[in-house]
C-alpha cells in the first residue's frame, strides 16, 4: 500500500520533470537509443520489462566518464605522490626510478619502463592503511590541476554521461563504475562526483590486510599484491564478484571495455552497449585507429573494437555530433 | 522535497505498525539495546546520527542466520553433489575420496580428512559456468532436507534474526551478508530466503574466468583458485574489497566473526556487535567452550571470544532466553 503509493509520487514527479532528460544529448539516434532502451526495460506492460532489483548498469571511468587523455589521472597521482612520500622517505631520493621522476626531466620521466612504473604504483599505492590512502587522494585532488584547462580533474566529467547517470538511477537502475583504475582511489571521489558509493565501484583492487597498530587497534593496510586485475577480462570477472548478476547495460570507450559489453550483451532481453568514441579535438580530443588517428596507448579505440561494435548492435556515442555540451563548467 | 514527503511517509507508516519490531524477541536488556542503537543512530537530534548512506550492518550466516549444527550446510550440499557429479563424470567413482562418498559407510566418510574434503570441494564447487552452478544449487534446495526438523534447509532460518533484518533495513540499514560459506552459495537464495540481494552477499569466492563456449557466447567459468578466504581476518577484508566502508553493527556467533566485530567496533560514534550463543539444546543445539560443552569445531565459540565479548561490550544473544520463538515454522 505504502510502497505503491511511494511508486505513484515517484512516477509523477518524474513525469512533471520529464521534458527532457538528456539535455546535454544532441537529438537523434544514439540519444534515442537510450530512452527507447529505458522505457523497454521499465514500462510494465513492456515484453522487455526488467525487474528493478535486477536493473544495472555499468560504466568504465577513464574516457568514459571524465577525460583520461594524456594521461590516465591515477597514473599523475602516482607520480606526484613521489615527492611527498621521498619527504617522508629520505632514502628513495637516490634510488630509481624514484630520482629521474624526482629530477623532474620530462623527458627522462617519458622514458621510464613498465617496471618502473610498478614500482611506483607500489610505492604509492600500498603500504598506508586504507584510511591513510584515502586522506592522501583527497588531499591531492584538491590542488591538482588538469593542465589544458587549469581546472581539477574531477571537474573534468563529461557532463552528458552525468544526465545519464541521472537518467537510469531515476529509473531504477543502480549504476556502477567498472574501472580499471584502482578502486580505492575511485571510492575517494566517486560519490561526491558521481553519485555512485563507494560499495558500487568495481575496480583494479589490491590486497588489502587486517591487522592491529601499536595500541592494538584493527586496521587494514593495503598491500603490494594484485587482488583484481579490473581490465579487460577481468572487468566481467570483477562484476560477478562484487555484483553478481549481469548488467543490462554498459558503457566504456576502448578494448579494455570489449569484454564488459561482450558480456552484457550476451544476456537475454533489452541490452544497451555503448561506446564513447573521443573524436572531437576541438572541445575535447581526437585519438584512437578507429578513426585512422595515433593510437595514443591510453584508452585505445582499434578498429577491431569498433567492427565488433557494428556487428553486435552497440553504439558508438560520437563526443562531437551526440553532445550539445562536454563540461559542466561549459555554459 | 518530494524526497523529503517521501522521507515522512516512511515515518508514519512506520510509527504506525511500530508497536513491536521484535515480537520474537522476549523484553529485555538484548533487545533494548538493538532498539536504543537504532535510535542513537536513526533519530535526527541525535548526537550518534548516521547519515542513510554510511549504514551497513553486516552479519555473519551460519549459526547466526540459519542452522549450523552438526554440519554446514555448504558441507552437506558438497558431499550429496558428488553423486550426481560421478553420474557425469563415471572415473570418479574408482577415484577416493569419491568411492568413499559414494559408498555411503557413514563411520568412513566422518574419517575424511582436510585434503579430501579440498578434493570434493574442488569438484563440487568449480569447473562450470555460474549459471550452471546456480541451477545445481537450487535444484539441491528443493528436495534437501535438515535430518533432525525434516524440512527444506532454507526454513531452517531464525526468526528473530529475520525480524532484525527487516527492522535495520526498515531504518535506512543496507544489510549484507559477510559468511565464511560459498558467496555464490550464498547468493542463490539469499534474495528469497533474508531479501538480501546477490550485490550485498560476501563470502569465500574462487576465481572466475571469462570464456566463450562453442558457440562463441561469453561465459564464466568458476575456477578452482581460492580469491578471497572469508573467514576470521578475511571478513574485514573481504568488507572492505566489496563494500568499503566500515559497519556500524556486525553479527556472528564463532570465532570466524572475531575480526569483523572488532573492525566495526573500532569505528567512531554508536556501534552494535552482537554474537549468538547456542545455548538451547532443547530448541535447537548447545555447543562450544565458553559455556563448558564440547568443541563440535563447526561454529567454536570459545572462551577467549566470550572474554573478548565482555570486554569490549559486545552483545551475547541467548538464545534459550532472548528468543521467544526460533522457527517461523513454529506457531
Amino acid at each position: 500500500m505504502t510502497l505503491a503509493f511511494v511508486a505513484w509520487l515517484a512516477t509523477s514527479a518524474q513525469a512533471l520533470t520529464q521534458t527532457d532528460p538528456l539535455p546535454s544529448w544532441n537529438n537523434g539516434p544514439t540519444q534515442q537509443a537510450i530512452i527507447a532502451f529505458v522505457r523497454a526495460t521499465t514500462d510494465q506492460p513492456s515484453p522487455k520489462f526488467v525487474s528493478p532489483e535486477e536493473r544495472i548498469a555499468t560504466f568504465d571511468q577513464d574516457g568514459a566518464l571524465w577525460v583520461e587523455h594524456p594521461m590516465y589521472t591515477q597514473v599523475v597521482y602516482c607520480r606526484e605522490r613521489v615527492k611527498p612520500l621521498a619527504e617522508k622517505r629520505p632514502e628513495l631520493k637516490n634510488v630509481e626510478p624514484f630520482k629521474t621522476v624526482l629530477s623532474g626531466d620530462r623527458e627522462a620521466i617519458a622514458k621510464l619502463t613498465m617496471p618502473d612504473l610498478e614500482k611506483i604504483l607500489v610505492a604509492t599505492l600500498s603500504g598506508m592503511t586504507v584510511e591513510q590512502f584515502s586522506a592522501e587522494v583527497k588531499s591531492w585532488l584538491a590542488t591538482a590541476r588538469r593542465p589544458r584547462w587549469k581546472r581539477p580533474y574531477t571537474e573534468l566529467v563529461y557532463q552528458p554521461m552525468l544526465e545519464l547517470l541521472s537518467y537510469l538511477r531515476a529509473n531504477g537502475y543502480k549504476t556502477y563504475i567498472v574501472t580499471g583504475g584502482g578502486q580505492d582511489f575511485v571510492r575517494v571521489y566517486a560519490e561526491q562526483v558521481y553519485g555512485i558509493p563507494p560499495e558500487q565501484v568495481v575496480g583494479t583492487a589490491g590486497g588489502i590486510k587486517y591487522g592491529y597498530d601499536k595500541n592494538g587497534r584493527p586496521i587494514l593496510t593495503k598491500e603490494p599484491k594484485l587482488l583484481l586485475n579490473d581490465n579487460n577480462a577481468g572487468k566481467p570477472e570483477g562484476i560477478h564478484l562484487v555484483i553478481g548478476r549481469r548488467p543490462y547495460s554498459a558503457f566504456g570507450n576502448s578494448t579494455g571495455d570489449r569484454q564488459m559489453l561482450e558480456y552484457t550483451g550476451a544476456g537475454d532481453g533489452a541490452r544497451l552497449m555503448m561506446l564513447v568514441l573521443h573524436d572531437d579535438a576541438k572541445r575535447e580530443y581526437a585519438y584512437g585507429p578507429a578513426q585512422g588517428l595515433p593510437d595514443t596507448k591510453v584508452g585505445a579505440f582499434t578498429q577491431a573494437l569498433y567492427d565488433e561494435a557494428k556487428n553486435k548492435g552497440w553504439i558508438v556515442i560520437s563526443m562531437k555530433d551526440d553532445w550539445k555540451r562536454i563540461f559542466t563548467f561549459e555554459e
